[in-house]
């Protein structure tokens, strides 16, 4: 990995969580003196202002087409809980206004004169990411969420964006750079597409790295929006599913999902008879919890990933409960953008579909109190005309 | 792994720390009932009586020599870091009188009548275990640290012992199960073997695992007894190490035991610069750090071991700094009695021996400060016979 000098806001970042800090202020007044009024693309969405959780109508503009970029027409982008961690500050101070989303579905509008991949009327997506350098050595290997200059899809500093920062997908429309549009096969509705592109990629990366046999015992934690797609997504390479759910009510879906099991963990008492049984596992608990007890599951020298982004990014692990299950503890972000193409294409041909409930614009705020609750089945998709 | 049904103490540890919690209370009243008193062994030792950290002289007695025992005259015992944190009740309340240490070597002064591996004479040396099950899967795939039923060398619950719970090495002789007893080879001195028993294999087991290749860049942070050996053993396999210490001076034994580069990180921005480099790293730290910016240090998809044991036994992983650098992270306690062995064979044949500083018992105190302030240089070694 190259170290790069440059005081880039990414970098910054990982300094930040490397020294321990969580540091995730937004943007700077400097940063608004280079932008350019010119062929401004005038957007609406809906935005954050404070930390409250809650999103408000709101017009803005976003930056010219630029000769790699696509702007894409948003037809529906769903809901993540990341959205609503990041516009709360939880993993740092913020930028507002906000506007949050980056399961981003839509039909290209407009090309810059170098994009070759895409022409106006494509179907198209947009997950986490809208920059990189794609020139370091992560960009290189396809692993562009680890570059060090990544731009992530909301609330990164942008000194393009008229706002300063990156502005998500609860809005009309979106401007990108190519490299960071994939195509949205025919094969699967714009809808069910959405949440592939953080939900999905998101586990799928690792299920892929894991590589799977026929019969393999996989646990999965936290049966949401990525993990059921995790359940759906590890069926379909054959192994044996093991869902552990606090909500009861969700037993019945996570069967339908194709997992073997549904354990209700009310204690984790419950995790006990599964101890050093599995021989993979993914976690997607979005908040602290007790990792060890869940990372003992997996047989000793086998894998456990992480996928889940609790507040400050901070997780306690027993170390002793560690040694003692032998377990490779790994966490997971997102997937590159070959993957990401990847995990879409996947999916729609093998009808791994996520499942979804359409709302209203106006509706986001239930909603994510909803997902706050637990009560999400299994994601919520905004559509976008009703902005 | 078999589940098992028994309530053993080890049993009991697992659970607890499985569930977040860190309660070693040892013993209980009723196991003192069991204990007969025929044929016990007198012996002496310095042990904790509070948490005070402070070691008093003490006159205790031993279970006598069972048919499958060994009983060692101790000529030596080393302080190992771990001694302090269990006595002070870093990892929960203990029982007292308490004898710690569980670097021993000495010579067998009997056997029982089932000991085929040692006759009275032989040059034995005890580590962290003195007995286990023997017949579950750990122990059948010679990783006796993990069987339910490990029975630690001291403080843990043993009906046998009259004291009700095991007693360490700071003592003039011990009893313990044949097969938890390693032959020292003439080769090595007793003064030199005693750290291997538990440093040694610490950082041996680990590091074999990680299957170095000649030249491969090897991190090892934190330089006292188990970071210095583990220099000497990464040094030995021909992997290139970076030795991260927080003591200046340091610098020049660091160099001396064969590392590329000692590096004094009096602030986490001095690890920057190796972000991404090391093919594998081994932390030794026995406090709360910052684990991540260390294990940032590895290559992507590389490998962490940690084999510190800070108080709770927990650590807080930045999971972002986690995902950033792709790392498997895992823990490792000891080693099986068939690697301890190896160890021993291994540093005795290629002269890998801990830099170590002779005690009277007396002077375990006055050692015990000094390894708390990081003074130890690197292993203190009691002499038994000022017991």
């Amino acid at each position: 990995m190259t170290i790069k000098k440059s005081q880039s806001r990414r970098e910054f970042l990982y300094r930040s969580s490397l020294a321990g800090g969580s540091l995730l202020l937004a943007g700077s007044p400097n940063l608004f003196a280079q932008s350019k009024s010119g062929n401004r693309i005038k957007s609406k969405g809906y935005a954050a202002v404070d930390t409250s959780g809650k999103l408000v109508p709101w017009e803005f503009e976003r930056r010219p087409v630029g000769d790699d970029d696509v702007l894409i027409d948003i037809k529906y982008a769903s809901i993540c809980h990341s959205d609503i961690h990041q516009m709360k500050g939880h993993w740092g101070a913020q930028q507002y206004p906000q506007v949050p989303g980056h399961e981003i579905v839509g039909v290209v509008a407009a090309v810059g004169k170098n994009v070759t991949r895409f022409k106006v009327g494509d179907r198209a997506g947009v997950g986490c990411m809208v920059d990189s350098c794609l020139e370091c050595e992560s960009c290189k290997s396809n692993e562009e969420q680890y570059c060090p200059d990544t731009l992530f899809t909301y609330g990164y500093p942008d000194k393009r964006s008229p706002t300063g920062i990156t502005q998500g997908g609860y809005s009309t429309n979106i401007v990108v750079r190519d490299h960071f549009v994939v195509h949205i096969p025919d094969n699967i509705s714009f809808q069910q597409a959405a949440p592939l592109l953080c939900a999905g990629i998101t586990t799928y990366s690792p299920i892929l790295r894991a590589d799977l046999k026929k019969g393999e015992k996989v646990g999965v934690a936290g049966i949401g929006g990525l993990g059921h797609m995790a359940i759906k997504l590890a069926v379909s390479k054959g192994a044996d599913v093991y869902a552990f759910t606090t909500s009861p009510d969700k037993v019945e879906d996570i069967l339908a999902f194709g997992a073997k099991e549904a354990i209700v963990v009310d204690d984790t008492k419950k995790l006990a008879p599964y101890r050093g049984k599995l021989d993979y596992m993914i976690s997607t608990i979005p908040f602290e919890h007790d990792v060890s007890a869940y990372s003992a599951m997996v047989k000793p020298y086998g894998y456990f990933t992480y996928v889940g982004m609790p507040e400050k990014f901070e997780i306690t692990v027993n170390n002793l409960g560690l040694a003692a299950s032998r377990v490779n503890f790994n966490a997971s972000l997102i997937g590159g953008m070959e993957e990401t193409q990847e995990v879409v294409n996947y999916c729609a041909d093998n009808n791994v579909l996520p499942k979804i409930q359409m709302i209203r614009a106006e509706q986001v705020n239930e909603a994510w109190k909803n997902v706050e609750a637990k009560k999400a089945r299994y994601r919520y998709v905004i559509d976008s005309a009703t902005i």
